[in-house]
Order: C-alpha cells, then sequence, then structure tokens
C-alpha cells in the first residue's frame, strides 16, 4: 500500500481519520492486492500508536469493509473494493432523476413564488405595509412568555409525552368554550382537532376530499394557501368572483360537481366583502344538494369595525357540511403556529387519523400554554386591545389614504382584518414593480395582490396592511407612496 | 309574537340572549306574520331596555335575518323564515355522507389501532416497559427548559415570524454539522429539512414517491409509523423479512417495481439487526437500477452499546437515492416535535415546497431552542450521559431476563437502542390478552410487537422498552413478568 495520507479535521480524533483514510482508500479501490498492511507496520508509518490502528480496523470490520482471516491479516470484502468513487460530483448533477408521484412531480415542476420568497429573509425596512400578525402589544406578548416559560421550566416535573393526534384535551375543551362565546359556535371538543396554522387544517381537509382530477371551488380573487395546496391535490379549480358580498355563489349552479368550496365568508380575503345571510343559506343548502363540503376559513372574523362580527357558517348548518378553521397565527402572531379545524362530528376521527399520520402531533409545550392563554382570558382581553389599536390604525390609514390618493386609489375590504386592497386603477399591472422599488427606495415595502388571483386584473392592487405600523407611522408610509406614484408618473 | 323566552348563558350579556331568542324563531319559521314587534314593545314585553332591543334587531339585520322597511317596522327576510330547524340531531346522524377521496375513503374505514390508542390516557403504572424516549435525566430537561425560556423570554424582543419553510437556517446549519461528526454524513444545511417528528418526514417523502397503487418495500416487522402512511398512499405493500443483519435486500431482486424501500438499516427495527456493508451496498446498487428512492430512518442509531455506531446509508450514497431521516423525539423526549430529513441536493426545494404546503413551517421557539442545544453541545452531551445510562439499565435486563426466563425466551435487538424484542414461543398470540392482564394486575405494562407485523407470528413476542425504567425496577418489573407467564401456565 503506498503512503496514506492522513487528513484531519478539527476536532476529529486520531483514530477516526485513520479510520477515514483507509475507508477512502478501500471505496475507491485503490489497496490493489486486497490486503491492509499489519497494525503494527501501518502504526509504525504513521507514526500512530497500535491502538489507534486497531480501532480503526475494528469500525471498518464491525462495518464490513474489511475481514480479519485468522493468522493471514486483515482483508478488503470482495465486493466492497471494487466500486468507483463518484459521490462528490453528484449532487449537482440533475440527472439523478427520481421516480416521483404525480404529486412530487406537479411540485417539482411549479416552484411557486410563495415558497421561493419564505425561504428569503427580507431586509427590515422602515414602513413594510405587510398584511400579518395582529398588532400584538407588549402586554400580550409578555402573557405569552410567562405561559412559555412556565411549561418550560414545568417540564421536568410534568413532562408531556406524545398528545392525543387530535390535540391536548384540555385546549380541545378550551377552544371549543372560547369558540362558542366569541362566534356562536356549537361543538364539542372532540370535533375541535388541533391543527399546526390553520394552513395544516386547509391541507389535511383538502387530502380527505380531493382526488387528482376533482372540482374544487374558490374565491376569486382568493388566500394563495388555497390554491398551492389544490395545486399539490391535482385539483381542477373552479374561481368564483367574489363581489362586495363576498363569493357569488349564484354561480356554483354552473358547477355542480364541485366537491369541495373553499369560502372566506365574514370578511372575503383580500377583498373585505361579507356574505349577507341570503348568500350562506343558499351556499349551505347547495352543499347538501351536491353533497359537497364547505371550508369556511373564519380569517380575521374577530377584528371587525364596523357593525358586529357576523355569525359565521359553521353554526347555521343542519347537515355537517362545513369545516371550520381558524388560527392563533393570525389573531396573535406567526411564530405560535397552532390552527384548529372544527370537523363535522362524523368525520373527526377520520381527521384526526389523517393528523396522526401526517405528524403525529402539535408540539404540546405551545398547546399548554395557549390552553392556559384562553382559560385565564388572555385571548379575549388581547383581542379587545388588538382591535382598539387596529381600529385607530385603520382610521389612521383610510384618513391618509383619503388626504394623499383621493382620486387614484379605491379602498375596499375596510369594515374588518388587518389589511385593505387598494385598486390603482390606472396602473398598469407591469407598472408594479417600478413602483416597488421607487417604494423601496423610500423605505417602504408594498406587497401585490396579483398572487391572489388566478387572472390578475389589468391594473395594479395592493394589499395593505396596518397591523405591524404604529399609528404615527402610517400617515409617512402613504405618503411616501404617494410621492413613489408620482415619481413614476413624472420620472 | 307569542311570549318571547329568554334563556341567559352564564356570563351571555342580555342582548346577545335577546337575539338568539329571536335568531332561533326566525329560523324555526315561527314569526308567522313575517313581522317583529317594534323595538319598544318587545322593550316592554321583555322587561329590557329599548336599547337591548335595538342591538339585537341591528345584529339581526347586519347578519341579514330581517331587513328594516322604512316606516313599516321589521320585517324577517323571506328566505330565511322557511327554513326547518333539525341542527340538534344531526351531529350524531351517520348519514351525513360526504364525498371523500381515496385517501379518506382509506382512513374512515380502517380506523387503526394505533390511532385509537394514542387517543387514550393510560393510567400510569409502576413498571411500564414502554419502548419511547431515552431515559433522559434533570440535566438535559433543565437545561431544555432553560434554553426554550431563554427563547420566550426574548419573544417580545426578536419575535420569530414565519421560517423558511425547510427550517430555521440557524438549525438546520447545527443540525448539518452535528449528523456531519456524529454520523459521517456529508450535506450541506439546504438539504436538512427540519420537520415536525419524524413521523412528518415520512409522510412528506412517501407523497413524493407514492402514487396510489405503486408498491413500497418496507421490513417486516417494521416500525407502524410506515405502514399507516403507506395505507393512506394507497400504496401496495411488499413485505421483506428482516433477520439478524436487517432486511433481506436480495429478496428485493423479485420486486423491481418498488419505487421506494422503507429501512433501519442501523438497527432494524424492532428485531435489532445491523445491516452489514454487503448488504447495504447490494441495496444502493439495487436503489440505482430501478430508479428507486431509499427511506433510511436512523432510528436509535446513536445508543449503541456494543461494536461502535455503524455508519449509515446515507455516507454511502453516490447517486442521490437515500433520503435519511431522524428525531429528536426519539433522542430526547416525545414532547419534543422536532425532526428532520436530509434529502438529495436535487430534490431539497420540492421536499420544502410540500412541507410549506403542508403546514408552512415547524415552530419557531423549539426550533431555537434546539438550535442552541446542538451549538453548545448539549445534545452530544445528553447522548454520552444517557448511553451510559441506558447501558447499565440494559444490563440489568439482561441479567433479569437470563435469570427469571433462561428457558422461555429469546432476546434479540440489544445491541442498540432503547428496546429489545423479546419472544416468547411457548406462548401463542392469543395469549397475549391474558398476560397483559396478569402483568397490569401486578403492576407492569406490557406491549406486544404484533402491531409491527404485516403477519403477526404464531406465538407472543414482546417489545421490552428499558429507557423509562431506573435500573433499581428493571429486575422487579421482570420477575413479575415471570410471575405473570407463570400465573397463565398454572392457573
Amino acid at each position: 500500500m503506498s503512503q496514506l495520507a492522513l487528513a484531519l479535521k478539527p476536532g476529529q480524533p486520531l483514530n477516526r481519520a485513520v479510520y477515514a483514510a483507509l475507508r477512502e482508500r478501500i471505496l475507491e479501490g485503490s489497496i490493489s492486492s486486497g490486503r491492509l498492511p499489519s497494525s503494527r507496520v501501518l502504526a509504525e508509518e504513521l507514526c500512530v500508536s497500535r491502538n489507534t490502528v486497531l480501532f480503526a480496523y475494528e469500525q471498518l470490520a464491525a462495518e464490513g469493509y474489511v475481514e480479519t482471516r485468522r493468522g493471514a491479516g486483515t482483508f478488503v470484502v470482495p465486493a466492497v473494493g471494487t466500486r468507483s468513487q463518484a459521490r462528490h460530483q453528484i449532487e449537482t448533477r440533475p440527472g439523478a432523476r427520481h421516480r416521483l408521484s404525480g404529486l412530487g412531480a406537479r411540485l417539482a415542476a411549479a416552484q411557486s413564488e410563495a415558497t421561493r420568497s419564505a425561504g428569503k429573509a427580507r431586509k427590515p425596512v422602515p414602513y413594510d405595509l405587510r398584511s400579518a400578525g395582529s398588532g400584538y402589544d407588549h402586554r400580550t406578548l409578555n402573557a405569552w412568555a410567562r405561559l412559555l416559560a412556565r411549561h418550560a421550566r414545568n417540564l421536568p416535573r410534568a413532562l408531556p409525552g406524545y398528545q392525543p393526534p387530535g390535540g391536548f384535551p384540555g385546549l380541545r375543551e378550551a377552544l371549543a368554550d372560547y369558540l362558542a362565546r366569541a362566534r356562536g359556535l356549537d361543538c364539542i371538543p372532540e370535533q375541535v382537532i388541533v391543527t399546526q396554522g390553520s394552513q395544516q387544517g386547509i391541507d389535511i381537509c383538502l387530502r380527505l376530499f380531493v382526488d387528482p382530477g376533482d372540482s374544487v371551488a374558490i374565491e376569486e380573487p382568493h388566500w394563495t394557501g388555497y390554491s398551492h395546496c389544490l395545486a399539490a391535490c391535482g385539483a381542477r379549480v373552479v374561481c368564483i368572483p367574489a363581489d362586495e358580498r363576498g363569493m357569488q355563489v349564484e354561480q356554483l349552479e354552473n358547477h355542480v360537481d364541485a366537491k369541495v368550496v373553499c369560502v372566506t365568508p365574514s370578511h372575503q380575503f383580500p377583498t373585505g366583502g361579507v356574505m349577507p345571510l341570503t348568500r350562506r343559506l343558499h351556499l349551505l343548502d347547495w352543499a347538501q344538494r351536491h353533497r359537497a363540503a364547505i371550508l369556511e376559513d373564519d380569517y380575521d372574523s374577530e377584528f371587525r369595525y364596523e357593525g358586529h362580527p357576523i355569525e359565521c357558517l359553521h353554526s347555521l348548518d343542519d347537515h355537517g357540511r362545513v369545516v371550520y378553521l381558524g388560527s392563533a397565527s393570525r389573531m396573535l402572531f406567526p411564530a405560535l403556529r397552532i390552527g384548529w379545524a372544527v370537523v363535522p362530528a362524523t368525520l373527526s376521527r377520520t381527521f384526526e387519523q389523517l393528523k396522526a399520520t401526517t405528524d403525529r402531533d402539535t408540539p404540546s409545550l405551545e398547546q399548554l400554554a395557549f390552553a392556559d392563554f384562553i382559560r385565564e382570558g388572555l385571548l379575549e382581553r388581547h383581542v379587545r386591545r388588538a382591535r382598539k389599536r387596529l381600529a385607530s390604525r385603520r382610521s389612521a390609514l383610510l384618513e391618509a389614504l383619503d388626504r394623499e390618493l383621493p382620486e387614484r386609489a379605491e379602498v375596499t375590504g375596510a369594515s374588518a382584518g388587518i389589511h385593505v386592497l387598494l385598486r390603482l386603477r390606472e396602473l398598469p399591472q407591469a407598472a408594479f414593480v417600478p413602483l416597488r422599488q421607487a417604494c423601496l427606495a423610500r423605505g417602504i415595502r408594498i406587497y401585490s395582490a396579483a398572487p391572489n388571483y388566478a387572472q390578475p386584473p389589468a391594473h395594479v392592487e395592493l394589499l395593505v396592511g396596518y397591523a405591524s405600523l404604529p399609528e404615527e407611522d402610517i400617515s409617512s408610509a402613504i405618503s411616501g407612496l404617494r410621492e413613489a406614484l408620482d415619481s413614476l408618473a413624472n420620472p
């Protein structure tokens, strides 16, 4: 055997280095004789102790690279030594083709914008007009941190093991009570499935109902979480336009094969329409006639500034057609990955089973803390405070828009939620990128609503969130937006 | 209108009660005239303030139940009042049939044992022989609680938003480093996908590769997490027997259509066989020839008591065939729902995309804390301590088994992990239930390996875990088991 080169990595013990160097040689097929030098000879050659070499030989034998023949020495196992070593080129070689499933192939083909941007860390800017969170304050965050710390400290004493796949029973009870109080939902805790954010509720629900090729109706425009899941399912997506009264339910009569209808009746995302009772009853009746399921995303229902909270579809549902979805990420902050699905009692076991198959259960610590958060009344206190704070931010935004862009912008969806939709009808869609640049130059980040459309409108539409900005910054952000618009008009 | 009965629920404001009573009446269709009394009249009738009634009317109008015609009064919206009210019977009525997907129908049909038992809280017993956790000590738990509390406290300052779907970058780096040190894995952080326990890694991987009807090879016996996922996928499952050297890879030549092979080469679950290098190379070669994927679950590889840790398939893989799975739940404790999949670089974007579709990302708090846990060297310290502690528990178990059941039990899988497989060849499978009862009567909970088989053996096999029991209890537990066996033989 020619001289063995030892490459020592930091922190690597000497015996591992000897092992690694020998293994490399064996896999290269460069121990031509097939016989390793005796441990004594190699130890001398490498100036290491014989034990070091013996360790390496033992490890190689344990892993099956070599075998020791009594009295004859240590030999490379024949099947091993003939294998060429090409591994360091492969990872970048796209040729390692896999036989993917239909879903895998669809995902590999479509590298969605959302995932790409989700992977990027965005540089913080002074004015970020994103629509996320609920304008949490320090009181809420401190209370949450205190509860988390309480349960983290208790971990050694009351170590939570696996929870039932549907969630920690105490949280399911607390949620059922809260939803009855806040949203008039009439359900038993067993119908409440705790999920990893509402996204998991959407995924599980669509997997339970949709096979590739099945029709699913969504609103146009819509929440992108639906369109991504539906693409993964291979669903045939039917887009039903939303107007100022939410989804135009009447149009469903032209799509009687739809198995699932995804709606946001309390506050259509992103246009903000509220679905009136007649449409809601029509939808329920349609679903019952066609044995369809309704996914009701009760998005933003807690933050309503005009009139009273609108009752949810679930509480009107006589036939177990509705799966109701809610999420703590939206009510509190994105980092809290807890959501809930209230499912028809006849389906709750099946739902739980798919949750178990998917990821067994939702992390215990957050579940325990969130159950306390509800039970101690902190959630409702947070919602009250947040609604008040959001209401003044919303007024500041509406005033600023009225002052800065009286003619140029059409505002919808202001009656509830944490954002408005801003239609800039004079600005063609292609102007969005220069507008974004002009805004960024002024320290403002804006968000297009185009990804929320299957067929984006010809003009620019913006989602303008007001939850992340203090009231005093909103006016500056909007005058900055106006300046940016002016700069495009008069370059 | 006949007298309105007000049902006040605890904590419900009066105006909500008036609203609820009116709504009930409207939905029943029992406001025959279609006209509500004036607010003044109703207020007098109910002995409440007029504002209370006005609130209720406004809410009913906002929700679309009634409409106010100027000068004429408040009327029930025609489409609403004709609807009968049957909702309180429905939830238990199984007739509310849904049109489920293939997956939904499979799950609804098979109410698996595992989910049923996962939902039940088991009564604690003095001697629980379950195979879970890693015999964590207070030092580990305290360190973990401290890190969680640190990040929980920091939440108000450094509020983590959504993380990239593949995981918190710092954790992916820490894991890539750890896996390189501990398991010789050669990967970049982008190949590491943080999952919600290894179960989510299995689910995502199978969804990416398997369409209904596709063949997937698993070991017999096997980890039940695979069989549940495969049933959900609608896969055709091929069981390849495992012997004392792991899966009999040679038999794959009879199943060349298998798209995925699920293996536990380091320590076959549950028999404990270690797959020798020749078989591992054969498996990789087979997968390359047939463009199949390999799911390598590196279960228990950290806890090895005889010989050295065996290198993983991933580090031998030249062609990007292997998806490597690991889990903190197993290395630490079940409550920690963090796992990882190391995926071929060509598939990492697709994997991340399905993770995003499934549940967006894994909770930040645990990710931040676990990244510190690795970076501060706590994980490796824990593994060293746990291995030592597990080794003495294992010795105590093997001694006790040798003393109490020298003739009756055959022990396998003792070289690594947190359990042994105990074959009671004299005891027919049907005797398991009486044996479990006899053990419970002695304060011992035992676990059958039958659910891990597609074709359970004719005799009883037990999974005997030693991670949850202090050393001094193991001997008592095993003599209790012997007594229970005796009691069955001589009732």
